[in-house]
């Protein structure tokens, strides 16, 4: 099924639930308020919005027009996010561009950093740019929301506890990151407000796509209207999503809701060197850093500028048929307001 | 005035107000279901929360026997936890221990982690430890709860976000801090659930002890019903808890119910020095691995073992007649549960 929180005011909006074919949508809300609570008591509360789904696809019950552009972020504030890296290819080529090898332990051991969770965008909402030095980029990734996930509990136990996918604009201030991450204590100021899909789906709706805890489907990245990544979620995953829930629940349980994302999708190209861009053959990237990394590379310095006050970002991912699974994040960057630091 | 979540069975548990000698509460949920939802409104419900305040001290409404054992941690779950680390002393040391300097930056840029906030622990539920190795410790705080804070909010302005205090033990998993600092990334199994005191309050009710956003009493923190820490929180706070939400405000919003933390309160001696053990009349530690550190530089390792299965920490503090001010953490350190990794 296909679940969504429409903008009512509040500060959760309200839960409905989407047609397949995202033309329709029906409330939800007298059989729960909100998402968060419909994750609560997922095991009481999803067969009833199962059924009702069944009753938008049939039209048996009475829908609104889905627009997109009414969606809040699925979770518009979430109890956690925390967003692993399951590419290394990303990891390896910003390696490569300063003489560093990737250690070992990270083909084992899962980079992941807990990120904000309490003011996410919508997923057509522009994205509000500080400084134009921030060097802001987007990172097209996908995630997935759990239950409650107990401490401890292993990667293939954690399949069980993969609710429901979304994609993400994990937003990033690569101008602060060095400076960041140079104090030891990872990132903070610069991964601001992230945006999820305007739809969250249960895996089944991917149909074969969705084996062995990963999405077998390109993610389109579009800047400013022209194809910028096609990466294939699947190849060159590290790190299953079910692997990243594992990871964040060794030390702690999960509550119900967490969000967790696999990073930044990033494929190498045939051969196994660097990814070439879309419009020469390539299937690009879904950040601007790594072509800034491959320029750095190929040419000793980036040439790619970051995300510049006016720019589009697109995110979406279409099934095989061509069908657009989770809505489109859509944003644009806005320029600093006057006296902010 | 004084605010707790009882524990009802559910998630969010029930809002209370307390009295100010915390022997009796008043149920809040008809003005307000749990703290968050307070929060969510606060400029409307503050006023009707601070009427029944009254009437709890004048003994105008039915009270019934406040338990701290019955409590959750105020925000049993939260959509932001942001610990600062305001205290350079205990930096200095860490770094001192190991030859290094501290930079000049971290005196006017705090540092800052993200923590996981979908889980926190009752103040009175014992601390679940995987694995003896990890080196659990404790790390006595201070945190303050915001509400709605705009991106780019000052120092000076973060004041007035400030609605509650709370204590706080921000549990640490030594062990796996290296490991985990080297990937890059910041603390995250490292860092598992954290507790805080059984109430909150407004910071009103500290009087003449809150003075510069800055809370000015000692923390008492016990281990194994030994005085171990008695630090002024005032004394050696580089940064004030404005500070800190705003450093936490730079780049995004926060949205209410924000819990930002001071870091391990920690004071340098009489004279600069490393701090001295409260049984030879020094205001001792916080956490224990600000012993372990002047161990180690004074006598080439660390003597005090970490928390061991079996251990409590209670974390406290008392105004200056001698009252507890938010009840107390006490926390018993329980062995691995069979089979987890």
């Amino acid at each position: 099924m296909k679940l969504a929180s429409i903008d009512n005011g509040s500060r959760d909006g309200q839960l409905v639930v989407v047609s397949k074919d995202l033309t329709r949508y029906c409330a939800a809300d007298n059989i729960a308020p909100t998402l968060q609570a419909a994750l609560d008591e997922w095991e009481k509360i999803a067969p009833r919005l199962e059924l009702l789904y069944r009753d938008v696809e049939h039209e048996t019950v009475p829908c609104l027009r889905f627009r997109e552009h009414a969606a809040l972020s699925p979770l518009p504030r979430a109890y956690q996010w925390a967003d692993g890296s399951a590419y290394l290819n990303h990891v390896e080529l910003v390696r490569q561009a300063r003489g560093a090898e990737v250690p070992e332990s990270f083909y084992s051991d899962p980079l992941m950093y807990q990120g904000g969770s309490d003011d996410f965008l919508p997923p057509r909402a522009d994205i509000p740019l500080g400084h134009p030095d921030w060097g802001c980029d987007m990172e097209g990734e996908i995630a997935c929301i759990t239950d409650d996930v107990p401490m401890g509990t292993t990667s293939q136990q954690a399949a069980d506890h993969i609710k429901l996918l979304m994609l993400v604009n994990d937003v990033s201030l690569r101008g602060l990151i060095p400076g960041e991450l140079a104090k030891g204590f990872g990132f903070y100021q610069s991964k601001p407000a992230t945006a999820f899909s305007p739809v969250a789906v249960t895996p089944d709706e991917l149909g074969d796509a969705w084996q062995g805890n990963v999405i077998h489907l390109p993610l389109m990245v579009d800047y400013n209207g022209q194809a910028f990544g096609r990466a294939d979620v699947a190849a060159d995953a590290t790190f299953t999503l079910a692997d990243l829930v594992s990871h964040a629940a060794r030390t702690r349980n999960l509550g119900a809701g967490a969000i967790i994302g696999s990073g930044t999708i990033s494929n190498k190209d045939e051969g196994g060197g660097p990814g070439r861009p879309v419009d020469q053959g390539g299937v690009g990237y879904s950040c601007l850093a790594e072509l800034r990394t491959i320029e750095t590379i190929r040419d000793g310095e980036a040439a790619t500028p970051f995300l510049q006050p006016g720019d589009v970002v697109r995110i979406e991912m279409r099934d095989k048929a061509g069908h657009s699974i989770f809505g489109a994040i859509e944003q644009t960057v806005t320029a600093p307001p006057e006296g902010l630091r």
